[in-house]
């Protein structure tokens, strides 16, 4: 592996052997000096066309707890919306010879653009509406650690999955873990043509007891004025996931941030059915773990015996 | 003392065990190397809400000094100016477990709300009007090394008292201290009953050859249009600071940054008395020792001999 | 040498110096560790008053790579535009004691003054249309790589000279280096009596085949406006350097980021005699260098067995 562009390109072998790589770093974020030395002297490039105070800093942490340096490079607005000086921005970048890039950007592709345009190992932090696979890998680390393995679990994603890389790398991800899956949201917001991917499309909640795991979407604001749904509150009353709407033993996931009172009611975000905040704690971990992979070379083998986990004495 | 949230939270010996903490740390930033151990692998988040170069270049500089990972956050706008979202990013920030928050906000008590949502070490770098504590602290530490202990010394607070959060926290300290602090500003700037916090108000500068210690504060020119003065030439008039009211053996301090020419004048900025550049440099040590303290355990012994001021050779 | 704030400064021999220290960090930037332990514990504040994504993350890695703290303050706006503004920032960061302030400015003469007013010391990365002498020594470094020696090489600088910061200072270090310069461009984008740097003026590109290098400069679009020139169409008819320009033989290069089809033709870009790539590469070794002079003794002798490049395991 040497990019993290799309889920499509993992196997479900591969997504094993990164989360077990999480689940050995979730070790070291448990102690008191969060660091290893693994990729000390080695340069990570954060290069954000998106705002994203959450995956950046996420990302940031990732790689200073793996030792790195970290260059963060947030970049928003006209001069760099083009192929041309995208381009020309990551070969200066490519210049500086780093181990990884990792990118957000609002254009779909951008991601395996710069994979073709550098030679460092890029991982594709959400590239327009396509895919967002850490995010994907990260709340299936979640779920795994929650409920164990996925095989016929049935998820239910619900919301604007047409407007969502997150649902996209999501279906992808909970497919190639042998879950059951099941799109719901208003019509106008479900992608014609999605059930190719494997997935089922309900227009209501109505079986939405069916599911042992709820996985609602953010919804944004800016798409009420495109009348893709008429009002917040005409979607919250149909499809708002709320305590009268979810059972006791369903799991409840969102991407965060939770447009509170919208997508989900106040309630039920603070339930401990609810795995939010365990989804946030993943991300460090499994970034951790995604640029391990890349960087240290797929080859080792995983464990806490392992040298990327060499105690903090290794570090003075 | 689990937090900094209030100069109110700090007695007396608890503010010398920092300020003491602090003279240690003066010792290591006259070293080549300006660095200890003492934080390793331990994460400090900045989260500010409000611009600030200097707070917060000082606050990021002193975890480093420590040996930290220092995840900065700059937020500004309508995003987080509720406090749900201010919930929902401490959530997400606190899913990292950081060591400590360091947390800048317009709203009046956010510090106190990001302690009771987070398992952190929060310190409040300014909440609204209300309170700066670590601001205070690097001015008790800057008077002292200037001119000993401040029982009994004369304090004038002169200006804006009414939008300082900086007088507030000062007021509370340079009393906590054992000093006599009189406020002196126009009438509309000095709040009502500010006397209940055991200060004198005096709203001309004749008695101002009484103080030992003159501390400006910041005359922040939106006032002008919200008519709390009628102009800033009138204000200078009457209540600026300058060679023609200062006594040669009186001290000068302001938080910066300076307005020249309105609450000081241009000689007396740069004049052997003004203490406005030996504050600056305070501000690194007294937050280093701020950190220490909420951090490295306040059990520790505070002396030259100490871990936290290892030889730079730890370092390697 | 106390600190880099123009060419005019640097002999023949302190450039010599600077390129051939960085050509031993070339080496470090080869390995996996790019990073020495030189600078540890040091702190380096980069204060950028213009936006620049190439020149901050460069002068950023470059520190890191030397294991300096850095402390990256971005401003822009009317704040800081006075000089009396500029002068109470500088002397808030020498609070820090800093050992070197790299400093971007629209102002020129900008880090002369912050020179005068801070101990420590200070790295020119551009001051308005006066100087911005790291560029030029990267380029200097880049030619010498690719064709050794400048002595007698014909070097011709084409475009916006007037507005151009980086042709100031690279006619004077290509001149020092030994090399014959030429301007061309329209007439009213060369300055009048640029000849008394020792360079002639062409305001045709009619002898271009004489030249060893071509060096175009960027055309900034908002020129347009004021007139200098009458259309970038017919900028480019008369100035751009294309294939049909340049001969086989001729070295290409440009300080980045290229106006695609205005100042260059898309196929000499990529074209392997265009060095801009290198540039760019050059750009994080001569600043490590510049940084190691002027922080760490240039009385250190130049070479591979030196400190400064000593095996990765001293970071450890």
């Amino acid at each position: 592996m040497k990019h993290l562009l799309s889920i499509e390109d993992l196997s479900r072998e591969g997504i094993e052997r990164i989360l077990d790589r999480a689940a050995s770093f979730a070790e070291v974020a448990g102690r008191e000096i969060k660091k290893v030395p693994a990729l000390r002297g080695r340069t990570v490039v954060n290069l954000f066309y998106e705002a994203s105070t959450r995956t950046q800093s996420s990302f940031e942490l990732a790689a200073k707890r793996l030792s790195a340096d970290v260059v963060s490079i947030k970049s928003t607005g006209s001069s760099v919306e083009k192929g041309e000086s995208l381009k020309d921005t990551i070969q200066t970048l490519s210049s500086y010879d780093p181990a990884a890039i990792v990118i957000r950007s609002p254009q779909v592709g951008a991601a395996d653009l710069v994979a073709r345009w550098s030679p460092a190992a890029v991982i594709n932090a959400g590239d327009g509406k396509h895919e967002h696979p850490t995010q994907a890998l990260l709340d299936v680390y979640t779920l795994r650690q929650a409920m164990g393995d996925l095989d016929g679990r049935k998820i239910w994603i619900v919301g604007d999955v047409l407007h969502s890389r997150v649902a996209r790398s999501n279906i992808l991800a909970f497919r190639r873990m042998g879950a059951d899956v099941t799109l719901s949201g208003p019509p106008t917001l479900i992608p014609r043509g999605i059930e190719a991917l494997g997935c089922e499309v309900e227009t209501t909640l109505d079986r939405l007891p069916e599911a042992d795991v709820v996985y609602a979407l953010r919804m944004q604001r800016e798409r009420m004025t495109q009348a893709f749904v008429p009002t917040l509150r005409e979607y919250a009353e149909r499809y708002q996931v709320n305590a009268a709407r979810l059972g006791p033993d369903q799991l409840l996931m969102h991407p965060g941030p939770v447009n509170r009172g919208v997508e989900l009611s106040a309630d039920v975000i603070d339930s401990p059915q609810a795995l939010i905040g365990r989804q946030v704690e993943a991300g460090v971990v499994v970034r951790m773990a995604v640029l391990y992979e890349l960087l240290a070379g797929s080859a080792a083998p995983v464990g806490v015996t392992d040298d990327a986990l060499a105690p903090a004495e290794a570090l003075r």
